[in-house]
């Protein structure tokens, strides 16, 4: 079997260390990765805690895979040796069920299998992230890199990235919609870049004024502390969505007001029971939506690389160094990082 | 001005007792109604004891109007003495605003004025509603009642009815969809009524047992007993839509586990916070949407009526003297009425 570095946590307590281990042989319909970035996602830190109880140790965390293609087995037609290639959260599903057969895969009525603390669906063992040197996956769930973009830049468009876009597509955000943002994090600050590109009017929603020039910096047309009653009331009833980031309980009543009728707030960061509860009336006077939206599926995940290829977007990273994992995590608990970290992978010979 | 007889409330534990008081002058937009019939609706009663904090005494309830045109002011153009006529939940709104323009009077910008305890645009009086022997309404919410409809039978339809219709006809329901039905009072059961007439397989949730022969009677293709893990369990993922008329919190969880990917649950009933919270994991996993809805516009009443009378459809009523409303009301609230009482309104005159 393949060997491949990487860091693992073994405990929740343990944090993250170097870890050596088997990587499956190359499957005909694989592609060989060497990994040169790797995005740092909260989910990472959700996982590596076991916040959500279904950790399975080691757990190699990492979702947001660039590299290079080393191999290919001898039944991948669409790419070769030297090709510039990303993976996101999956690296498999069903292949054949009517979400599957949309292209989205991320909805697969058998649950897709994650790329780290999955099962692997030939031969059941538990799929390591990318927090490594090297990685197989089925080229169905390997997405083409386009030239133009900064490889260790394009790492986070698969998580935070297409976790953004996706919704926005499905609900046809277009020139003359109203979007708010809430929450500018990683997949915030995206979410506006993206919600600019496709034409709407971006409001970004803040509970610091000390956010309103960097909000601005990041694309947005207006911006809106969440904390000022009377700014709040003055964009009642404004807003045909609310793209909706936060990943902590947070009170999305006063959001709900803001939307116009039919207006639809999206929920792409929260994990959690809704709470405090949404109050029934919001929704129903306006004829208001609730709605969910998770990562997106490979036809998409392409897409949303393509689409940043073509309008210059970017993800705001910091590279890096693996040593310095477990005090990132620190940072991303804080809210500290402008917007993702993204793990050199090179850093890594020097744990070996 | 015009002299009317009703049933008002003076206080919230005072119940309803004979009120004699003035209707409006008939304006030249008007038409005036002698009322034959009026439904009983659940919101009567949270108006009556003032549950929601915003009665204002007295108050005569009754917004499921069908009458006789007595009289019409100088510009209508629709309407002429002895037309048989509906009334439902408004009587007025802005008519200038995107939702007005459009049809969607219930979500007027400036909200629309509710046929009782409502605050009329003009002259600033509170409006009293259908437990009353006539009324002068604006001919633009004035619905026309076909022939084949039994009067009656037609009054619950411009509440319980087009709370339910509307939704479905937004939402798009068709064959080949599947769409349960969640409480299985005045709304459920025309939301049973119209989500079949639209083609859709219809399955009804119930606590009881007991229930599973009258919800096919009413013309469910399935009946899921919700207390029944096992047939819960089973029906996992497979629901297009999920109309929800119940009035009190309930947990939506368990439902939302039941709706496919990209399915929708649609509340209808409730006016409370919802509670126990949904789950964001529950909308996130499926791209699943919690959607509201509120009555509906006057283009869509009228609609409704025209597809009852076409498809033959009829809500189910308990005949009502109103010398007998207060013990109805505890009737209500028991749940111990199949499925609507509608005032007959000529026992009135015996009060007088």
């Amino acid at each position: 079997m393949p060997q491949a570095n990487g860091y693992a946590a073994h405990s929740p307590q343990s944090g993250l260390a170097p870890f050596r281990f088997e990587r499956r042989e190359l499957r005909p319909d694989d592609v060989a990765i060497a990994i040169d970035y790797c995005g740092v996602c909260h989910t990472d830190i959700h996982f590596v805690q076991d916040d959500w109880g279904m950790t399975q140790y080691p757990v190699v965390p990492g979702h947001e895979i660039i590299g290079r293609v080393t191999a290919v087995g001898s039944e991948v037609t669409g790419f070769r040796p030297g090709d510039t290639v990303g993976v996101g959260c999956m690296v498999d599903s069903c292949r054949e069920c009517e979400p599957c057969s949309r292209g989205l895969e991320q909805y697969c009525l058998e649950g897709p299998v994650l790329t780290y603390n999955g099962q692997d669906r030939r031969d059941g063992g538990i799929t390591y992230g990318g927090y490594s040197d090297s990685i197989m996956v089925n080229e169905h769930f390997v997405v083409r890199v386009p030239e133009t973009l900064d490889p260790a830049a394009a790492a986070p468009l698969l998580c935070a990235g297409i976790t953004t876009y996706s919704p926005l597509r499905h609900y046809g955000v277009k020139p003359g919609h109203k979007v708010g943002v809430i929450g500018m994090g990683g997949l915030g600050h995206m979410g506006i870049k993206f919600a600019r590109a496709l034409g709407a009017e971006v409001t970004v929603f803040t509970r610091s004024e000390s956010k309103v020039g960097e909000a601005q910096r990041q694309g947005a047309h207006h911006v809106i502390v969440s904390t000022d009653a009377a700014q709040m009331r003055a964009a009642a009833g404004s807003f045909d969505y609310m793209l909706d980031t936060v990943p902590v309980q947070h009170d999305l009543n006063p959001y709900l007001e803001l939307l116009r009728y039919d207006g639809t707030h999206i929920l792409v960061g929260l994990v959690e029971p809704v709470e405090p509860p949404v109050h029934a009336g919001n929704l129903l006077f306006g004829r208001r939506v609730l709605a969910g939206s998770l990562i997106g599926g490979m036809p998409e995940t392409q897409e949303v690389l393509d689409f940043c290829a073509t309008h210059d977007i970017a993800c705001d990273i910091e590279m890096l160094d693996i040593r310095n994992i477990n005090e990132a995590y620190e940072r991303v608990k804080r809210g500290e990082v402008k917007y993702r970290f993204v793990i050199d992978m090179a850093t890594l010979k020097d744990t070996q």
